[in-house]
């Protein structure tokens, strides 16, 4: 069984496509066909994405599910009239909220991911621009400017999950890689020690770490299952002494770890 | 005025934050505070939640928003007994979903940003690697594996772009940084030309490029006015004669410039 949805938006679509997505796993057994079309902000455009849907459902031979944010009602109401399920993610709710706040809704479109200051974005960027300055301990002397210093052993999942937390949180995480080293001696560096509260540990499962490194450096000392195993312990031995907080990467996702991270520290996203 | 708003889910609360706080921009004038809590995923982390929701409904003198994607009914049962105005995510789609598809949803926790296989989890890791790698032209070597290559001059927003392309869609993309060389004989370089194809151009207001090049090196020939202003016009004359599709990123989001990307092109994101 297979059907088709659209995710229509007069802005990116983004907030459309996640929260639709959302629903759609619940329903695994069905296959879905995506098409998202962004930036539906005239009336021109929403007659372009009647045709589209009014051709799947005659393609299809079932109306297709459509998931909108739309904020301009002329459009809704024209989207409204096409051969679809229209789950309006907008207007749902903006209706209660107003009743709520005693006031109305300004209905001023691409508010959501546009730039609307640009304070926020040099956030962003300084926070991506800080996240790839400071990577895998390339210097340890920016760590004041820090929000999240993230440790642990190479590729346990330092440098994707500080990129999401600069792209979107807007926080400025460095990270360093615990060396043989300091795992040796159980002993944080010295440029770390000084930064304790914003220290926050990864860990991961040493037969995932073998797998992971041996795609990068096949039969090395360093890909060797005994060698993660041990660095892995001795890691997770640091954290315990110094009572770090940390995760486990293995069965987690990025945005898991990222906000798991954020709800154990209390840091605060700057962006959202 | 000020009201307080909670971002409830059993999962990371990411699609609640999103969906939420695109409701709120439309209430300029009102300011909120906000108070995620991820993953209420027992009876018990529910009643710590309905707990400060009651709190902070005495606090305030008013009850509190909160905007929640529960997939639990057990949970969203408790959660909407607090005093609070509920706007449920979840629960308000998932029974028009049910009865389009003529199914009943699977309530299982934590589909949305968990890493529900491992295939999806290495293409995005793959993906932000491969950004890392090839970053600011370091190499032209592997622009067979790209899905997209973005060229422009040197902070047009190209890496960050890149980056946001990789974490939210796991998309392969390169970026190359056009240079005084590539500029002055309006020829693309043999390594893009074959590539084609994938390219597309990044282009910023020449004032806005002073002032971010002067941040970076102030005073220098770099930053210069008059030099953003004869790179800006060669790179677009370049897109122009080579037919490269392009986008101004002065006043856009890293989110408007790559669904704009991608709703160019065609190319599909791999993730959601």
């Amino acid at each position: 069984m297979k059907r088709t949805v659209f995710f229509i938006s007069d802005g990116t679509g983004i907030t459309a496509e996640a929260l639709g997505h959302s629903l759609l796993t619940q329903f695994e057994h069905i296959k879905f066909e995506h098409i998202t079309i962004p930036y539906v902000n005239s009336e021109e455009k929403a007659t372009a994405a009647i045709q589209h849907i009014q051709e799947i459902a005659v393609r299809d031979g079932e109306r297709p599910l459509v998931f909108a944010t739309l904020i301009n009602p002329q459009i809704r109401q024209l989207i409204s009239q096409s051969n679809c399920l229209l789950l309006d993610f907008f207007n749902t709710f903006i209706g209660p909220i107003e009743s709520e706040l005693h006031t109305k809704s300004s209905h001023r479109v691409g508010r959501t991911h546009a730039m609307t200051d640009h304070g926020s974005y040099t956030t962003r960027i300084d926070a991506v621009n800080y996240a790839l300055a400071n990577d895998d301990g390339i210097t340890t002397k920016n760590y004041d400017k820090a929000d999240l210093i993230l440790i642990g052993v190479s590729r346990s999942g330092k440098t994707p999950t500080c990129l999401y937390l600069a792209l979107q949180f807007g926080l400025f995480t460095a990270n360093y890689p615990l060396t043989e080293d300091d795992l040796l001696h159980h002993l944080l560096p010295a440029s770390l020690k000084q930064h304790r509260a914003k220290l926050f540990g990864l860990t991961i499962d040493p037969k995932r770490l073998h797998a992971i490194r041996t795609e990068r450096r096949p039969n090395s000392t360093y890909a060797a299952l005994q060698q993660c195993q041990l660095e892995i312990q001795r890691a997770e031995a640091l954290f315990l002494a110094e009572r770090i907080p940390s995760i486990n990467s293995t069965t987690r996702s990025i945005e898991e770890i990222a906000t798991t991270i954020l709800a154990t520290t209390g840091v605060k996203r700057r962006l959202f």
